[in-house]
């Protein structure tokens, strides 16, 4: 049963059509039929399809950088690593060595995906790329934010840690944070292989 | 630098109102004051708040149950942990023992919260607790599925290859596998304490 097969064909789209939509989200309402007769109305969101990036970059084998931000849909501020969408047309790990200049002041000499993640698939087609960013090198580039980023330097072997921080809860970060750690582990002479 | 503490005020509120709503979502527009007088416009989802549940159930110490069910967001089936949205009034713990019976048909004499888990807390205010599931034993409910869900059961070692899987992509099955994994790996007595 370890087979991941995907055989199923997706139901059928009987009826599409935006049912509410504002400056930033468009919600679509889908009709849809299934492979045994059933048929089902389900809600989406459309996004702008551009995709994320999430960085987590580390100054040294002992540390990465989190930033804490203010956000509006908990309406506090939350800790996590530096993300962003990708600009039309834009390569997603120069999106991510420019986040990365923006939110922490520093660009990157190396870039490596680590994996790319969706955020509720039920009801969005959003996909983030999570990327781990070495061989950093000091560099600014002004962002849109409202107000500068606080920035944490995280240890590395302290991430028991930082999940328990309660304002470490994004499950993006946490997916980053534990893929970083299982990549850093596999590949422990990542940071010999440079100047 | 490892100190996380929250200082900061969160923006003051100065005007809030629904922009657009469908049968499922709401959309929010805030007007921002940030603590520096920068004024800004945001957009956020409101959903029921009523927080969801993901379910990583083990039938053994060496595997646990994945489902493939459709997506609309994605258009396409994904391969994931057992989820679903907590009843009006239900503990998270018994709208996991529910959504197990109704999704895999099992239900678990042990049920072990492993951490609560944030979408996308810049747009959303949801929760996800995701919770460890042992002692399984047969029963099962009827859920609102369209058609059955596809079960998967994969060996818990073969963590990598589940990552690879293209169509295990949802960030919260990819925390709750780190999140189960590390669980085990510190406590690996866990299935030796049951009759």
């Amino acid at each position: 049963m370890a087979e991941s097969k995907q055989t199923k064909q997706a139901p059928e789209i009987l009826h599409q059509e935006v049912v509410a939509q504002s400056r930033l989200f468009k919600i679509e309402q889908l009709q849809l039929r299934f492979s045994n007769g059933e048929e089902r109305l389900y809600e989406r969101m459309r996004g702008t399809g551009r995709g994320a990036v999430m960085v987590v970059a580390m100054p040294d084998p002992e540390h990465f950088y989190l930033v804490r931000e203010y956000c509006a849909g908990t309406h506090d501020y939350q800790l996590g690593f530096p993300k962003g969408l990708i600009d039309p047309g834009e390569d997603p790990l120069v999106a991510a060595n420019r986040e990365l200049k923006e939110e922490i002041g520093f660009g990157a000499r190396r870039l490596i995906p680590l994996k790319s993640v969706a955020l509720a698939p039920g009801y969005f087609n959003a996909t983030m790329h999570i990327v781990l960013a070495l061989d950093l090198f000091p560099e600014q580039l002004t962002g849109d934010e409202p107000e500068p980023l606080e920035q944490v330097s995280w240890p590395r072997h302290h991430l028991d840690e930082l999940l328990q921080q309660v304002d470490f809860t994004e499950a993006r970060s946490v997916a980053a944070l534990f893929l970083a750690d299982a990549y850093l582990a596999r590949n422990p002479d990542v940071f010999e292989l440079t100047a």
